[in-house]
């Protein structure tokens, strides 16, 4: 389908799309589970390829750079979040990179296409060492992982839960490891023992055996939760949990959270907090920690035209760990 | 009732109880709400009273000391909490102040008696300057609210809202205010507008009437949860909370939190936080703030002797705003 881009002006940067990642809010999206979709719709927001037009107020990209873009295309830089850094947090008028309007009217179209219009302060330059198929993923997974991560503190000495390990979890995984934590998976059989060891998990935790959770309990300093389903066990994980410590909520269920322990919150002093994406700023800083210290996503690739063929593979849960469309 | 005392040793205090606050806690207790109470039990854990003898370990308290003590009233003094001065958090033996035992099997009994016995630790000297009958809801209401306050940084510039305005809120009020926030007291009806004026709270919410809600959408940094239903609508405190902010949680309800939008936990980086009364030098910390900045409760007494009145008038919601039993 042809559909139009954005009206250009002074801080849009276009882009040829190379690649772009398959995210689970692509299937929300497409699903309509976070609410009505605005159809037509063009999903996927893991974007990178190359500059072919910038507006006269870029100055820290140029035509020809290979570039990139997350979840949001725009804010109104003009709130407090916004003037702090966080333009993540906009309490003002955001504009997420599809199933939502510039300013002006103009719907906000993803990466599953050919190109991409969008806002320059979302734009990032793809490091040098880098592929523009590697860099994809980092722009949603990536920076969704690393930032709450990083803003809770893990450090040498933290313990890290993962639970879940699939295209957020394999970065979780990676990330918690580079930052000098001791990291343990937690999954539901032990089909990713080996994956898990390969990304850098230090222990395993097959969750459907109580005596394995049981000789973590009260040791977790941070938990990352990227897979939920409605049956999750909240009393089974705070029971993991180190006093004052942090359960990061990463997935975004469709329904609320239900079924959570007051008590153990409590005693426990856990913080149980969300996490949206990552800033500009944070996705520069991730870009770099990444660069240094080998963080990889694990991907497979699918011609853009098949991105139908994808996104059933996403569904039926193939992914190990992310899949990435590349335009030929 | 005639019940044994704990057997004392070296770290025992012995007190003559002058007053005991009546305590949410008591009443869940007593019911049973927490799981199956180990009857016969003694409820009250806001106690004050006077010093009648103490162990040879004993130096901080002597005879004749007007004393308080708070919700615990041991913990093994071993663990990295204990080790840390967050005894309240002790992953170790923790005695509560009633359905309890001591490490050698004793029972540990409450306040709604004329004596009680118990660890050092958990003992601390009332301030000259404050009656025992005004300090004794201190030790739980008090510390339970000034903590958290205190520990996510509450201070000039904040917005503190107060969910419920009962013993734990009618404290929360003036701590908040105390720590120089800009207080908002959000009740169910207009009844309590004026109490929670006097307290201290610059403006009012009847939560009843949405426009009211509304106007606050999105400006708290802190909202603190002191009275909590089945029927809590998380979304609608949800969009009243500022981005990066807190969402303390001090009513602990029998049932678990059900309904959390995670969506909203995600967009605003809430921290929905837990907090357990408070430690012995947190206790310490709030009688000297209390002390500097006037910090008072309301409280009605009843006779010790009519306890079950005094408790039947809990139950119908009758403090304004904490009862306090008191010896002849």
């Amino acid at each position: 389908m042809e559909l139009p881009l954005r009206a250009p002006d002074d801080d849009t940067v276009d882009m040829k799309i190379t690649h772009c990642g398959i995210c689970g809010s692509d299937i929300h999206t497409q699903d309509s589970g976070w609410g009505e979709t605005d159809y037509p719709c063009v999903t996927g927001h893991e974007i990178t390829g190359i500059c072919t037009a910038v507006g006269k107020n870029v100055k820290h990209i140029k035509v020809g750079d290979r570039i990139g873009v997350g979840a949001q295309s725009g804010s109104c830089l003009e709130c407090k979040e916004c003037l702090n850094g966080e333009e993540n947090l906009c309490q003002g008028r955001k504009t997420g990179t599809y199933n939502s309007r510039w300013p002006n009217g103009d719907k906000a179209f993803g990466g599953y296409a050919d190109k991409w219009r969008g806002h320059q302060r979302f734009v990032f330059k793809v490091p040098d060492n880098m592929t523009n198929e590697v860099a994809a993923t980092f722009f949603c997974a990536g920076v969704t992982t690393y930032s709450p991560l990083k803003r809770y503190g893990v450090t040498k000495g933290s313990k890290v839960g993962v639970i879940g390990l699939g295209g957020l979890g394999h970065y979780a995984i990676q990330w918690a490891k580079a930052m000098g934590a001791h990291v343990v998976t937690i999954s539901r059989s032990d089909k990713k023992l080996q994956d898990a060891t390969a990304l850098g998990s230090h222990e395993y935790i097959n969750a459907s055996n109580p005596d394995e959770l049981k000789a973590h309990t009260g040791t977790f300093t941070h938990i990352i939760c990227t897979a939920y389903s409605k049956e999750f066990d909240w009393p089974t994980y705070f029971k993991l949990m180190d006093t004052n410590s942090y359960f990061i909520m990463v997935a975004l269920p469709e329904a609320p959270l239900n079924g959570i322990p007051a008590m153990l919150l409590a005693a426990r002093q856990i913080s149980l907090v969300g996490s949206m994406i990552g800033s500009p700023s944070m996705i520069e800083d991730m870009l770099q920690f990444a660069a240094e210290h080998d963080v990889k996503p694990w991907i497979s690739k699918y011609p853009m035209k098949q991105c139908n063929e994808a996104v059933q593979a996403f569904r039926d849960g193939k992914p190990r760990y992310r899949i990435v469309l590349e335009n030929e």
